[in-house]
Order: structure tokens, then C-alpha cells, then sequence
């Protein structure tokens, strides 16, 4: 036995933010330069908008169909929203974690919440603010003329998932994106080589000594 | 205030490995590429072997003060060896940890335990396995033209040190070199990420939140 016998349990890796503070840059980059990662996709009952793709944008299902799953088990987070069901289901993360690739969610402080009641050891978390306040606001800003109205919501909104920051593994201040980038790489590399992810060490280690 | 208040506390990172895996190439290399990261200087009450520095590789200390150190509880964890004490002083480690730099320590897992007892939360370890068996004997063969049964000695050496694998946070097997730096440097990286470590940030977010 050599140690191409050792293999490595994939992790689930959770990027939550405010709107406003770079996590959706964050994450297209992320995608690219790791290919053993994939991004998790949500099933919902919502209707498709033109140009979402069942299976890659979402799983568009039914319903009745989608509560049957809730009532199973069958997902590591879900929550209504308005008249729309959303959520992650597990079975193919727990395919993907089990041949050893990663799974990247964009969920919030809720999703992450029940997501770690149901897998925290394949848990990794990552919470990404904004470099200050006025940088948050000119974000948050910049996106359209819209009413000031909307724009405080939105604020309020952030204020209130930033709140949950303490919950998160790791937290990252997004001053220069590549700096960010480089940090959620770095953290995915390091969680790759904890001990508890490497399937087969014990055996391995057992052979170099002579055990 | 803004992100600059948010200031990080250092940490201990311990590199552990059987003789003959790579350890000291990856230390020197660390320690090169990361200037904010410094060698732990041990205590010892040896006496310095010619080109020895005090204070460099050693402090050298006589042995009644260095008893008196330990009866005090000034070692993070020490060893005496034949007739000679080791030791590793808590002092100058706390004052690099609270001003932010990181210490570096090639310890065994006995000095690890040590540590680990003391000084928890601030700590980061990393085992070093060899990539095979027939490896780790051409390293430990290939110092030099030594007796059938000194090799011996030392296999079983590191039979005994790998045997405590389990008892560190992150595993690395060193199939190349260049690539081994590179994940302690991501484990190193990602370390300083952790939410645990960065002080400040809760008056940061309540800053950024408005409250």
C-alpha cells in the first residue's frame, strides 16, 4: 500500500455576506481556479425566469413534490419565501463530498444555520464583510437609482445578516478582491489537509511503520 | 473607526515528523517566505557546541535557574534528556503572539502535548509523514555510512513519533517538496483567518452595522 490509497472526504464550503460586500465575485473566481470544486444547486418551486436553465440556474420541481422531500429529510436547508419554496438537496452533496470534490453554497446566516445542524463536520463556514460602512453603502447604492426607501431596506437587511458573523468559522474583510480570493482558496486548501478529511491515513501510517 | 482597528493575534504553529521526512527543508523554507512568522528559541542547560549563538539557536541557561523556571511554570514544555533540560520559555512566545506574529516550533509530540496543554486555543499542528516506507529508509539511510544497527534505531524512532498522528489538527504527506510548503503556507494563511483569532472585529461589525 502506497499513498495513492489515501483519499480525501470533500467539504461543504459556505460563503454568507451581506449584499453588497463582493461574495458573488468571490465566488465565480473560486469556481474557476478550483476544479475540484462545484457550486451546490438549490432546488425551488418557483416558476423558471426566461434564460434559467433547469439543473444548472436551479431543480425546478413541484410543489407537492418538494414538501414531500422536506417531510423525508431529503435536504440539508430550505425555507419558504413569500409564496416559493427553496432548498438544497442532499443527496447530491453527500455523492459529491463521498468521491472526495467540494460544494460551494451561497446561503445566508439561516441556510448556514441548518446546514451545520445537519453536517457540521463536512462544515466549512467563511462570513465576507465589506471593507467600512461607506463602501457598503456605495454598493448598495450604486446598483440603480432606486428610491431612498430601498436603499435603507437593503441596509437594514445587511445590518441584520452581519449580526450573525460570530457563528462563522472564518471571516474575511474584502478590502482587495484578489486578496479575498486568495484567502477563501487558502482556507479550502488548508481544510482539504485536516486529519479528519484524509480516508485511509490510518492504514497508511500503520504501513510506514512497519505495523 | 474602520477595518484598520481590527488587529490579529499571532499563533503557534508546530511542525512534527518523524526524522528523515522533510521537516527542517519545510521550516527553513517557511520561515523564508512568511516574515511574520519567527523560530521559537529553545532553553537548554547543554553546553553550547562551537558555533552555537545564544540567544539564535539556544539560550543556554544554567541549571538551577532553568529548574526554577519550570517550577514556576515558565516552560510551555520541556524535556531533560540524559543530564541536559530543553525547554521551550512561555515569556517571549506570549509577547510575539499579542503583537500579532506567529511562532514556529519543531517540537515532538511529547513537546506538543506539552504545548497543547498550555496554550490551546492559540495553537495550529501539523504532522509530516514521509510518502512511503522505502522513502523514509533511503532518508534515514542516506546520512551517512551508519550500522545496520543504528538505522534500525532510528526506523524505530520513527515508527514511535508517527504512531501520534491522530493528535494533530492537519496531515501532510511530503511527496514534494515545493508542493508541501505551499499547504503549510495555506494552513498558516487560513489560520489567521479564523474568526477566533481577529481582534477588534466585533466593534468593527457594530461599526458597520450602525449600532
Amino acid at each position: 500500500m502506497n499513498d495513492a490509497a489515501i483519499h480525501r472526504r470533500g467539504l461543504m464550503l459556505v460563503l454568507s455576506s451581506p449584499s453588497g460586500a463582493g461574495k458573488s465575485t468571490i465566488s465565480k473566481a473560486l469556481l474557476q481556479a478550483e476544479p475540484q470544486l462545484a457550486m451546490s444547486v438549490s432546488a425551488t418551486t418557483r416558476t423558471p425566469r426566461p434564460g434559467e436553465v433547469d439543473g444548472k440556474d436551479y431543480h425546478f420541481i413541484a410543489l407537492e413534490r418538494m414538501k414531500g422531500m422536506i417531510d423525508q429529510g431529503e435536504f440539508l436547508e430550505h425555507a419558504k419565501v413569500f409564496d416559493n419554496y427553496y432548498g438544497t438537496p442532499r443527496a447530491p452533496v453527500e455523492a459529491a463530498l463521498a468521491s472526495g470534490k467540494d460544494v460551494l453554497f451561497d446561503i445566508d446566516w439561516q441556510g448556514t444555520q441548518q446546514v451545520a445542524a445537519n453536517a457540521r463536520p463536512d462544515l466549512v463556514t467563511v462570513f465576507v464583510l465589506p471593507p467600512s460602512v461607506e463602501e457598503l453603502e456605495r454598493r448598495l447604492r450604486g446598483r440603480a437609482q432606486d428610491p431612498e426607501e430601498v436603499i435603507q431596506k437593503r441596509m437594514s437587511k445587511a445590518a441584520d445578516e452581519m449580526s450573525h458573523w460570530p457563528e462563522y468559522d472564518y471571516v474575511i474583510v474584502n478590502r482587495d478582491l484578489d486578496v479575498s480570493i486568495a484567502s477563501v482558496r487558502s482556507i479550502l486548501h488548508a481544510e482539504r489537509l485536516k486529519r479528519v478529511r484524509q480516508v485511509g491515513m490510518a492504514d497508511f501510517v500503520n504501513k510506514l511503520r512497519g505495523a
